[in-house]
């Protein structure tokens, strides 16, 4: 028998909303397993008695019933099991219980306890929009894309759109360092480009390059950027992992805000039994690790996220979480202008309006499409 | 209209096979979405002619009908796409796509073109197993838990383990550096008593300790390990991203055989019609990015992958991949010592037999269990 030595904790516990497939009996036969599975990883007649048995295994704490078919189980954790690291904490939330199916994170409440650990969203809502002097409107973001054109042609691009009013001009997520458009040569053009533009229209436009790469280049990488005049960052923590994005964002030489981008995060929402909410992953958890604005799949266009699911995101991006600033919601995928209207009155105007392709179908000009999607905004 | 400009193009693709919800005729309407959506993500009829029309958007090589409501589609992309970088071939292979339901990445197709670019595993099968001086049976490994303990209880732990005649002591996952156990003095004091019963013994047990940790001090926790005596690693690409794993592979000052963890991996697999396949995830890809043996939950366990699958994953791990070494599946999650023929009839002698809490559970004396695990595995 291993054991009970006593340790030394605060008391203090973080609480992860599950949604469990099953009615009420069935929920109640899986709910204590993963307070075991998230924890101790241990067969529960030899969990060690005290401390370990009563305070580090995860304490069920509440259970309802959704529909006849799912129960909702709250679970509070010990805030020391997470060592007061972001990896850790994905960890005691769903490590070993995302390989079990049906179960889903749905909720996270974090405790100031834990939270004053991350310093998440460098600037936020309004730091965002102090740079890009916007203190109200929507904003306006674009991709700059199709993967394959050089840099010379994806700066004309940057060009265009910055003199069409766009705020905010990001890499597609497919640019990388392509041997076809290098990353340093990219940044450069791109944003000169847009300096040039800003000169000419006296806006505020920012360039943010897609930083996802190898992670022993991503701080070398920002740092480029924003030596070369990068106004921001984009970076896919699906790829690079979350901590990737935590790490970046609270490095005070880089100081720029950061766009999170969905890339391989799908298959974390794509099933309503398993994995993470919508509400968690784009919303709760980008910001906690940092992210400025949020990009997720708007409903109704490419992809399948419904009217709901996205307004649920919306939520995530501005419900209290102590100090942690609220970012803005960035939906797109498949966009176009007409959908402008209606994206309008499900986000209001505390979002970037993400239009790509759809930004070069309006019209045979771009920097007039530009112009037309900001006038429209600007109207609002 | 974006103009054509030519890029310099090797002509080597490589392919990914899609598993695609739909009949064949729903399939032929998906799969060239894929094509564009993985590459260019710009609409059909904008897409620049010349070298991105033809070569830089994914080509749809194969569709063949798996049943009346699935097909397999084959689309290769130009190895450029990747940049030769884990992060962006990531991204080419299932970015966007793994946020559209239906679509399930089954097998990837890497030519030497692009698996030049990568080291993968350092020690694999062979190496590990010089290094344990056990060159054909079956491989014993157990986790230190559970979290809670301090580092001078899991250090007896592992005393026991070592003495018994375990291969390989892992931390659990859950141990990271927590107040109650921190990093150093665990990974210290574990690493110790290993030692000193490879003393007693005469054998080659190594300590691998769990670097699953904040991206920016992995590098720094692994040199520590490494030059206290660990001699191994464990990592969670799950939670620290897999670029960070073939980092740390890649690093020769580490130069330490490294076992995957399969935590926060499931939402990639628990949904058969949407992810990454077992054999992509857990073999394929555990083996690119560097492990040199992949721990996964078995069958029959606490966990609900099938016989198949498990038997995809060990398939994956040795499969034909240029210079890449083959590794050991490491089948765990719930086993008992009673499982362990079952499962060398299914793996056969090439397998790391990961056993945690059923070795607390057999007899009261840990190493007495460990000692007839051990003579159980070599009278194979």
């Amino acid at each position: 028998m291993i054991p009970s030595i006593p340790i030394n904790l605060s008391g203090q516990r973080f609480r992860v909303y599950y949604k469990i497939l099953g009615n009420e009996a069935e929920a109640l036969e899986k709910a204590p397993d993963i307070c075991l599975e998230q924890t101790v990883e241990f067969p529960a007649d030899l969990v060690p008695r005290g401390d370990i048995r009563d305070h580090i295994v995860g304490h069920l704490e509440a259970m309802r019933e959704i529909d006849s078919t799912h129960c909702e189980a709250v679970i509070s954790y010990a805030v020391e099991t997470s060592g007061f690291e972001l990896t850790q904490l994905f960890n005691v939330i769903f490590g070993n219980s995302s390989i079990k199916p049906g179960i889903r994170v749905e909720k996270l409440d974090l405790p100031e306890a834990l939270l004053k650990h991350f310093r998440g969203p460098r600037f936020g809502r309004d730091g965002l929009r102090k740079i890009l002097k916007a203190p109200t409107r929507p904003l306006l973001c674009t991709a700059l894309k199709p993967m394959g054109l050089p840099p010379t042609a994806l700066a004309d691009l940057a060009y265009q759109f910055a003199l069409g009013g766009i705020d905010i001009i990001k890499d597609d997520h497919g640019l990388a360092n392509q041997t076809f458009a290098p990353f340093k040569e990219r940044v450069e053009r791109c944003a000169e480009s847009v300096a040039r533009a800003n000169r000419e229209t006296g806006y505020r436009c920012i360039y943010m390059p897609n930083v996802t790469a190898p992670v022993d280049r991503i701080t070398e990488y920002a740092a480029f950027a924003r030596s070369h005049g990068a106004g921001g960052l984009m970076i896919a923590p699906g790829i690079v992992g979350f901590d990737s994005m935590r790490s970046l964002a609270d490095d005070d030489r880089i100081n720029l805000p950061i766009l999170t981008h969905p890339a391989l995060q799908g298959s974390f929402v794509t099933h309503p039994d398993s994995g993470i909410s919508h509400f968690v992953i784009f919303g709760q958890l980008a910001r906690l690790t940092g992210a400025d604005g949020s990009i997720f799949p708007n409903f109704g266009g490419r992809f399948s996220f419904s009217r709901e699911e996205c307004k649920s995101i919306a939520d995530g991006t501005v419900m209290p979480m102590a100090h942690l600033k609220p970012i803005l919601p960035s939906p797109g995928g498949g966009m176009s202008l007409s959908r402008v209207p209606e994206m309008l009155e499900l986000y209001g105007r505390e979002v970037i309006f993400l239009i790509g392709g759809g930004l070069h179908k309006h019209g045979e000009n771009l920097v007039e499409n530009c112009r037309y999607f900001r006038k429209m905004v600007e109207g609002m």
